[in-house]
């Protein structure tokens, strides 16, 4: 893999994505890779950073061996990934050892090169402070919309479930209040109003108070 | 709110959560408190950033206006969240409106004040790289997580279907191979494997090839 390959893999990497060409290139050639064949160890617990990694090929298993010999995984890192930063940047030692458990991979990013143009750019610092900020933002709206989605899930099946103990499946009565629906079904009762707003707008449910008419059965069962 | 308030309020949040108190201090002395009731705006498109928000209560609607005239919503931010880093980073104008959609109270993070004290001092900027890079690995788990336990009450949904149509409800035959079930699932054999194993290590059910024995089915239903 040569320089500008590994350029590559840096602007392509989300915490560099803001950088400029020239300061990648600085960047790149602060780095080194290393492969490591299945079953090794990258670093141990307690050892100090040597800088930051970013995985390329392979998995790496972050663990602890608990005062009883048994290993506790905490993290696998996947193709793209990066770890080590905040004990890099906070200067400690690794709270945990790295394996690989495939053949892996890695460009170290060398804690001279990302401390060099660190503290000599400050554009570098508000370009990766950006581009951080803005994946957390990303990553939060992720997580709520796998949220409202399972609550979505999770209304289509109880709404189902009711429809079959019905005498008639499309015109359904709730058993009970919202705010008691909502606590059985372990949404909040705001959560529980916006999804049957989803569900209404998309022309599969009418809702008139404790009534829920079903008027596409079929798009309600494949609703995603 | 005194200033010792807005200084817990911001050793609170997780982009300064390692930051020392005198940092944090420095960081009061540039904040501005503002409040906005309902409805209205706190920047438009195209304004740039006098800084960056942390919403302390309330609620505030990212959005933007179609071409057509429609309202599309981007976000909406809950206390405890921050917004207009990525724009002030980049000195850019905000790509978005900002309206509040309950009663608000806002801290603004100067522009100055965050400058500052990221130019003047570089263990600042490592401090809240570390934070943030921390923070946003947790973000990743939580969605491998939240997808693992998607992934694992569908499966339960299934196995409690083909039960539900069995003879022997206890006992029952996967219909095709793993490869075949997971991509019905809309699952990687991996993951297959993955949550056959959680279930089986919970004593919820046995895996004999395509044979499955439910040791558990109230075990099962119930599995969060």
């Amino acid at each position: 893999m040569d320089k500008s390959q590994i350029a590559q893999k840096l602007s392509g990497f989300y915490m560099f994505s803001e950088l400029q060409p020239s300061q990648i290139e600085l960047l790149a050639n602060g780095t080194r890779l290393v492969d490591i064949p299945r079953g090794g160890t990258l670093f141990n617990r307690g050892d100090k950073a040597h800088g930051f990694y970013l995985l390329l090929e392979g998995q790496i298993k972050l663990g602890v061996i608990s005062p009883q010999g048994d290993e506790k995984v905490i993290g696998l890192i996947q193709p793209g990934e990066s770890f080590g930063e905040a004990v890099l940047f906070l200067e400690r030692s690794f709270p945990v050892y790295a394996q690989t458990t495939l053949d892996s991979k890695v460009l170290l990013i060398t804690r001279e090169a990302i401390f060099d143009i660190l503290d000599n750019d400050v554009t570098v610092v508000r370009r990766m402070l950006a581009a951080i900020s803005a994946r957390n933002r990303q990553l939060v709206n992720d997580i709520e919309s796998i949220s409202l989605q399972n609550s979505t899930q999770r209304l289509i099946g109880y709404l189902l479930q009711i429809s079959a103990d019905s005498p008639n499946p499309e015109r359904l009565q709730l058993p009970a209040n919202k705010l008691t629906i909502a606590s059985m079904l372990n949404l909040t009762p705001e959560t529980l109003s916006r999804v049957m707003l989803r569900l209404s707008n998309a022309g599969l449910i009418e809702v008139n108070g404790k009534e829920i008419v079903i008027t596409n059965v079929a798009g309600l069962r494949n609703f995603e």
